[in-house]
């Protein structure tokens, strides 16, 4: 691979004026700056960004650890993150810790063996001291994880309040909330907080089924469905879902039950990620958060952490979709 | 942050000799080896992966370029790259070219100056030349770039084979491939060469209209239906789409406009991705691409290239799926 002594040694300059040409430290005349520019051209020379993190201990990476890449929230999520990232010169390394919290310990180690710059943090099994632990700038995803730890949120209560109101609007008088995980003291659980609060105030009766550990896959929502929510179904004239994917599954197996939605049955999601935008059989009535804007948030607080500028925590605000659900 | 001097303090030994602890080299005593290992673990210590990358000439990271990481295809690609690679203790850079030649040529740029070990390429937009000139090892996905450079691909001609024979044999008589960009020789035009060819062989009136950059939102194919099929739409009863999702929109764009399938249309779609298993309303007929094994024989490639054993190019069968729109 070229080096830069092949540079130097093309222009006919010295090692350091290459050096200080390409970093614009000092006086370099535009004739020896042609000659370097040219001879960089000319070999394809390309700086050893390893070498230059490890004498500025600073590699313009940052790490990513995501539940599930292939699910639609955090596909979107990371596009928008590469995206804000690639703007002020910095790459992603992405990690999927598919909810295992050995996974999870395993990358946060390999992430700092790399001396990434900071992490953002999607996934959320391990304790609040593993992330303390590690002394590194990271930005956090629904999740309050300590106070020098920034987090990017929706306003996930807010959004419990807009879906469970929406469904008592529609005349709904028994309610379900599928809720995500109750565990590790999640940002996203206020959303299931806002409907106990919401139908206790409106004296409406209501219940929670925790979907635990839902997979983003139609079979394994499918089999949730099935087994846990099927036998109550009949109780309930509205469900609030923690998220789109089971509250489209839901719709397909209430359909195939002959339960006819929005008639016999209401049904709102949450997230209107890609998946849900695509879909026109049915158009699902949801809440929306911006992934867009949460992905950028999450990717320039932790840039600015990284380059000592002052940050705060960010929630977004949300917003009701009318879909043909409810 | 811990520096292995920290570590061979606490242990009471040379630094030396908690390389070679780390490193299994030379004897150990297992007394010595017990006092590394619990010094390593008090002080949490994380070795300099940068700097051992720097030594070794090898970083352990392995760069992808895609087009859109928000596509459902990518995303589940790179989903089951990094499980293939983070099995081998490799982890991935992820760049989103956006299908603009610019972006790309400067990740590549950027992958190389972080001296990755490797490239996956999914995105093509430049020239041959562009990939050659890295000298490092490449694999490619759907394109064939050049002896040197291995690629991944399905079988793509047996897929146009497939879903032009399975429209003919549900009696269609005019029919039209939307195909993808026809530039830079992609694997994925001998989709449209199967077409023309099957439709000649049975002599069947036929139609390729290039749905050059069609992006991945709804809206887009949207728009690129609405202004350049909808005027031919009549002329046909069957359409093979070059993907699921301008299938699904093209089944959306009929059916409002009173046209029934697959009664009076049919369509078939090529892709079989996340986005499509989870679509019930309608359940697609289309092409199964084995994204999972494409995914991992790319990684695996690539690794094994890095690692200086022999590689070579991979093929995978595609498949039918019947659904309810032919």
């Amino acid at each position: 691979m070229v080096n830069i002594k092949d540079v130097a040694k093309k222009a006919g300059v010295s090692v350091t004026t290459v050096s200080r040409t390409m970093n614009n430290r000092g006086y370099i005349s535009k004739e020896t700056r042609t000659k370097v520019e040219q001879a960089i051209k000319k070999l394809d020379y390309q700086p050893n960004q390893i070498a230059r993190a490890l004498f500025k201990k600073h590699s313009y990476v940052i790490g990513i650890i995501v539940p599930d890449l292939s699910h639609p929230f955090f596909a979107e999520i990371i596009n928008w993150i590469e995206a804000y990232a690639s703007d002020r010169n910095y790459k992603i390394l992405v990690c999927n810790s598919l909810h295992d919290a050995d996974k999870e310990k395993k990358y946060l180690d390999m992430l700092r063996q790399h001396r990434v710059d900071g992490i953002i943090m999607c996934s959320h099994t391990l304790d609040v001291d593993a992330y303390q632990k590690t002394k590194m700038p990271i930005v956090s995803f629904d999740r309050i994880i300590s106070p020098s730890i920034p987090y990017v949120s929706s306003n996930n209560y807010k959004g419990g309040v807009l879906a469970t109101k929406h469904l008592i609007d529609r005349n709904c008088k028994k309610l379900l909330h599928i809720s995500g995980p109750l565990t590790n003291d999640l940002l996203a659980n206020r959303r299931a907080d806002a409907f106990q609060a919401t139908c206790t105030e409106s004296g409406i009766d209501y219940k929670i089924i925790e979907g635990a550990y839902v997979k983003s896959t139609f079979e394994d929502n499918w089999n949730f469905i099935e087994n846990k929510i099927a036998p109550h179904l009949s109780e309930f004239d509205g469900v609030f879902c923690s998220n789109d994917i089971i509250a489209y599954t839901l719709f397909v197996f209430a359909s195939k039950a002959k339960i006819r939605i929005p008639e016999q049955l209401k049904i709102i999601g949450y997230d209107y990620h890609s998946f849900t935008r695509m879909l026109k059989h049915p158009i699902l009535t949801t809440i929306k958060q911006p992934v867009d804007l949460i992905g950028k948030k999450l990717c320039s607080t932790l840039i600015d952490k990284i380059e000592n500028a002052s940050v705060g925590n960010c929630v977004f605000d949300v917003q009701l979709i009318k879909g043909e659900t409810t």
